[in-house]
């Protein structure tokens, strides 16, 4: 259905090439990702169903945040690694308020009382605090350690930690790719069954849905590349801060697809699709996204740690952990409690609005 | 029950024309403020009972938490911020902590284990979490920018902040009403029907109620400018810091009638309208008392954030939310849990007292 | 099992008496303590046999956490305050990240999924929340009182909170005991029945098992008296600092036999069983071990306040309860989630080891 922003990817590619402000790339740019994610998303899924389950839903471990991670990969590369973590920490908030909450609103709208399966919803916010937490862990250390020593740490010490945190990071993730493919298939099988149903039309060939993924991931490369290259112009002048930009902006246009998936299986009443995905999808950044930009960033050296830009990001976080447990663990929803994830989500992007750059 | 201590009414008015000594009068006027607050519960009930669920359900909502705003009303044109913030603060744990205490350990010691819905405990314990960590943002905003920018931020930005938080959180309490009389009036139903039960005698006429109701709420006003007027001297008698009466005392004296009320079901064995009764005012404060307070504080020229005084409220109010998900969650309550409560109240109440002025 | 490694107990005595490097003397006695602490353990249940289930319950209730208590006890001595409050707190980490970790890991690896009592997990999960919270108040206290005053605030306050707290939690374990042993004796009475299994052999008489009981206690006196007495020696010759000891080492060689025990049951699929011995542990600490280490250095005149040394070990603790509180709430376990508990156990171990001196 966003097909026809399409269009937007020869506009970007004419305005980058003819020199044109800044903001206007970033706009097109930015408009131009969002069907990319949404083919790159379908493709993977079909190939999933071709596949068999295990190849399948290894595909979509791995491809699922794609377009986060090629836009943070070019932000890191141009050394703009403040807004790299704002959109890791974004994307957690992303998911878990706005995504959580458009899906827990618009289908409470319509379905009087929304019921999910609490067992699969409490296993997944199991990993989901842990894995959080656990990215959470080099932020606080630089905290705690900044107080306590009354100084900035020498840098070398948080990288270390990081390192070491993104190692152990992926590891728990690939254990996790055995446990929901191999060990525990069937906890986690309702996700694989209904997803194909957010899109309609025929299926796609093989060779079609191969031929899509290569050709909107190459394309997602360029319009990141665009997207960060403009970045700096485009805030000045739209008085953003890049920071703004890193943790609200981008993750929305990272994870367009994702919501709109959530949101059409939510009005479905098909809540643990809507679940699954919003959670899920925040596993992976904390477990995949995040730890694979830490070791990628010694490669292309920019070295970059996982602490957090900012103490209120933090405290965001942990926020958004706690509001997900409170809403998931029940197994029911209803659209006051989806419109008060929107509300903290609102509250949240005006502080990180004013926050003083 | 409290009715005798109405006597403290006219020797209140006395000691402060006669200008007596301030800490008599605070007492004197504290005193009095405790049945009034009562006959203002009691005079609201009778009229909801009258007008039918939906009215009543809103004469509820917003006279039930009356007195804290009447006091706090007083203290904020006094130019007394930080008592004022510190009263919401302290509402909210009183309410989390020494409320729901008292009604859990005193229930469990009549009754072996009392059981509540925990459908609509955890309906409530999750608007409560996201209501209370939503009016926390600003003080994280705070706690975070200055640790950040490594001085204190220019006023201006909190107030910013405040004021959009306030006005979100307002639009949410609207929609908590819609929610609560219209779209899903029958899931909280169960606190309507028992709640009258918690007083003895015929039923009040209308006529009757809406004298009640207006007299008592013109002399709490009366009251409440006593109390404050004479808060300086009080405290500085008494040896005790304007934050601890604002954090301890004054929330005390404003719920004790909802103190009572939780108290009496919770030895009825009617855990669900106990739970619901601390719970409900907690969410109360949050997204009315609060909002509404930064909202006013602009008309009476004293523009106050939501920033809290000190940190420790922020990890008080944090730990009380955990401790309430806590208790709630599981449907379930004994003496222990109830005298768990009551300690960490206690050990807080040591916390503010030692606090640094 | 572990009974062989008691040879180290006359070589960690010859090495001490012909002073040989500490490295040597901390090595050995922390190997003796181990088998120690498991005779200890054994001897105490042997007795609970013997002695009915009221006072058998007081024994386990008061000797449970006896290793612990006593090398606590000669850190204390010797004035490594920051040792025993790391302890204390990485008693916690250990209990409710390591021992849950392992037990639910290796079980998870026999057993697909594994189920346990919500209802008993549940209430010991909202007493470990509560304890566990409010002996981290003096900790907040400090931390928000010398970000508010600037400065750190004279000693004297906060040891006046800590004792004050020391009291009220040493108030609300006596009231625990007699919840356990008297008015709710069933609700956690699963924990004393399969106990014993976790031994083999035959049972003991009550005079070998007090004099087993005695015996032990004092060797593991001695040891821990030289464990102490070499700790500085050792440190500076492994390079580990005195925190990363008294955070990870000291816990783990105190609380060997329970983790011992919470393995064996979790891979009998005695669930229940190991997560009441890691959860109580850590509730034990909270309100027995902590508090009574406060008063004892008042004793002994080396005043300790409940400050810890470290906020990343305030986050680590509420981080870790968060967690436990994930994995026993939904009464079920699998091999993923107790990876993950290990996972965020050593991305901790790594904080602590990196964390400046």
């Amino acid at each position: 259905m966003l097909n026809w922003l399409l269009i937007f990817l020869p506009i970007a590619v004419y305005l980058e090439f003819t020199h044109a402000p800044g903001t206007w790339i970033f706009i097109a740019a930015a408009l131009a990702i969002l069907p990319l994610a949404g083919l790159m998303g379908r493709a993977t899924e079909e190939l999933a169903t071709k596949t068999g389950s295990a190849v399948g839903g290894l595909l979509n471990a791995t491809f699922g945040n794609a377009t986060e991670l090629i836009i943070a990969f070019f932000a890191l590369q141009a050394g703009k690694l403040e807004v790299v973590k704002a959109s890791i920490t974004g994307s957690i908030l992303g998911n878990l308020l706005l995504v959580l909450g458009l899906a827990v609103f618009l289908g409470g709208l319509r379905f009087k009382t929304q019921v999910f399966n609490r067992h699969n919803a409490g296993l997944v916010t199991s990993l989901l605090t842990i894995s959080v937490l656990g990215l959470l862990i080099p932020a606080m250390f630089d905290l705690a350690s900044r107080s306590f020593a009354g100084e900035r740490n020498p840098a070398g010490i948080d990288l270390s930690l990081s390192v070491a945190t993104a190692v152990v990071l992926i590891l728990i993730y690939i254990a996790n790719i055995i446990f929901s493919l191999f060990t525990h298939k069937n906890v986690l099988s309702a996700h694989d069954e209904g997803h194909g149903e957010a899109h309609s039309g025929p299926a796609w060939s093989v060779p079609v849905a191969v031929g899509v993924l290569l050709a909107a991931t190459v394309a997602v490369a360029f319009m990141s590349e665009f997207l960060v290259g403009s970045l700096e112009e485009a805030t000045a002048a739209l008085g953003l801060s890049e920071f703004f930009v890193g943790i609200i902006l981008i993750p929305i246009i990272g994870n367009a697809a994702e919501h709109a998936a959530a949101i059409v299986f939510a009005m479905k009443n098909k809540m643990d699709l809507a679940v699954t995905i919003a959670l899920g999808s925040t596993v992976q950044v904390a477990l995949l996204v995040a730890p694979l930009l830490v070791l990628l960033s010694l490669l292309v050296g920019r070295p970059m740690d996982l602490v957090l830009h900012n103490p209120l990001e933090l405290a965001a976080v942990v926020a958004g952990v706690v509001i997900a447990n409170n809403i998931a663990r029940d197994g029911e929803s209803n659209w006051i409690e989806g419109l008060m994830l929107l509300g903290v989500y609102v509250i949240l992007a005006f502080a990180f609005f004013f926050f003083p750059a």
